[in-house]
């Protein structure tokens, strides 16, 4: 039997990852727009050959007031696949309030902590997601365009723990061509709608006048680029890691880095040992690398005893003769450096 | 006394880089475009207060009906400036001939070469070339509408060896300014005219489009992109000669790779040993990221022992037990995949 081609890469996919373990549950993201009605229908018709079973898991953002409207499809949808469906919702504004953030943060946010929820119940062994090739570059592009380091560029995996991206090496035309071939519906762009302006301007802008002017090949090129970054980006992390158990240790409230280890370090991983010390030590929803270099620099100095780098969400770094302390801002008038770049 | 700003820019440059020491030579690549020239000046005016001496070299690259003109326009610089000049001309289409490559890789070759020749005859410590920012923002453009992974991304780093890059954290408008201050003239585009169609797309179409409709800070984010991207490379090429050293030999005119260490080494050092390795087995002006990947696959499916992958240049990778032998390709009729992917 040959698979149709959209199925047949979900199940490369699938094997690649060793994901699920054969007897083992899989729950799908399925929001019901094209990629994930994709993703789900591939997935239901490789179940009973492979041996795993598939639950679906469908949050109400609220965002939007047709967002009934998609669950609603949703079920009809499980029921046709005869896909068990987990149907939940959330208040992503008020938690997008509570930690002002963005609605599309704490939307992510709210996501993958249902379906977290939804593997514990159903004893799952990995939560599939549906991210295209084309999500992969517009990501980068977005990354690029805003000025991120490798480790910001640095695409999705095929896998993370336990989350698998059976779709990241298809691309958006084939979902479409499968869904057309499968006589399957589906909703437009259900979930982000609002909050997705920028994306939408790289996918139906950027990357249409990028493929026409100089490269038609442009969507294949970046996500290979994203995809590579990523294989980097892991390994200096895992480095960086290292690193950090090192020379890092916590002592009231404050997060410590011995400076002499993290200075002599390659610049690389000093610059993400750094960007996850900065993230542990709180305060920073997003760190950028013009902190990150800072501290490195202040780190490299010869004296920078004393001296304090105000950083935004009221913490500070302070360098003292062998360390450098992340902790609450004590001092008063300093202002943090924007940790973004773009107007 | 201060310093106009490109001029105290290329002083912290080379500071940072710590070239040329107290008492030596730089040797600087004058083109006779705004950018060479603005470097020129700057050195020349730095060169007594920071106890070096400064000698241009200009390489006609005979590639134009007017290159004879920029020569005498070199000339003419340096006499007013009071800086040694060593001129040269190379047969940059002959070159290019030889080596079965483009003009533009051949005019570079010819030009280093040329350069360090000069380095050695004047017993310099470094040479230094006009790269500025906006040329790192470019060549990341570049590079990524080509599809390249990290090491291809990277850019180029202040010092590498003993070229250095005094303007590199410099814009184009910044050189213009500077030029336009101290009323020097300059030849426009002399070196590359002909060669640069792509890049001047990038240049004159790409980044005004980005800078107008995305972000107006784009050639900044691209070029510390480029500069992140660079140390990242550096760090995962040292850790991919660390490996090659223990896994590669060489046996009757093949190179021999041990299979076991590299399969099991981490994606983005084994990549980047794999990229090194193809590259000292020689026939690849340019090894391609799809050539690496399968090479790659190939070291860590279970049972190659047999398997051939040509590779151009009429070279092949051969896969034993234990190795994997990078030869002159013997068998007949295997076509190699070409190492480019755009059209």
């Amino acid at each position: 039997v040959r698979l149709p081609s959209l199925v047949a890469a979900v199940d490369r996919a699938l094997q690649a990852t060793g994901m699920p373990p054969r007897g083992g549950t899989l729950v799908v993201g399925l929001s019901g727009g094209a990629d994930s009605v994709a993703l789900l229908d591939a997935l239901a018709s490789l179940r009973r050959r492979r041996g795993f079973r598939v639950v679906a898991a469908h949050l109400d953002h609220g965002l939007r007031a047709g967002s009934a409207d998609d669950a609603a499809f949703c079920a009809e949808l499980c029921r046709s696949l005869d896909v068990p469906l987990h149907a939940g919702s959330a208040d992503v504004r008020g938690r997008a309030a509570r930690e002002r953030g963005g609605l599309e943060q704490a939307a992510r946010r709210e996501r993958y902590a249902f379906l977290r929820r939804v593997r514990d119940e159903e004893a799952a062994a990995a939560v599939a997601v549906a991210h295209t090739r084309d999500d992969q570059a517009e990501t980068l592009l977005l990354r690029l365009l805003r000025g991120a380091g490798a480790t910001g560029l640095a695409g999705m995996r095929p896998r993370t723990g336990d989350v698998v991206r059976p779709l990241l090496a298809v691309s958006r035309q084939e979902v479409l061509a499968h869904l057309r071939e499968r006589g399957l519906a589906w909703r437009e762009d259900p979930s982000n709608a609002d909050a997705a302006h920028r994306r939408n301007r790289v996918r139906h802008e950027l990357i249409p006048y990028l493929e026409e002017r100089f490269n038609p090949g442009i969507r294949a090129a970046l996500a290979r680029t994203a995809s590579v970054l990523a294989d980097e980006a892991a390994h200096v992390r895992a480095e960086a890691e290292a690193l950090l158990a090192g020379v890092a240790r916590e002592e009231s409230g404050a997060l410590l880095l011995k400076r002499v280890p993290l200075a002599e370090a390659p610049t690389a991983v000093a610059r993400a040992a750094i960007r996850q010390a900065l993230l542990r030590a709180g305060g920073l929803a997003q760190v950028g690398a013009l902190h990150i270099d800072q501290v490195l620099r202040l780190a490299r100095a010869k004296a920078p005893s004393g001296r304090r780098l105000p950083l935004p969400g009221g913490r500070e770094a302070r360098f003292t003769r062998d360390d450098i302390r992340l902790e609450k801002r004590t001092g008063r008038g300093t202002k943090a450096v924007s940790s973004r770049e773009e107007p």
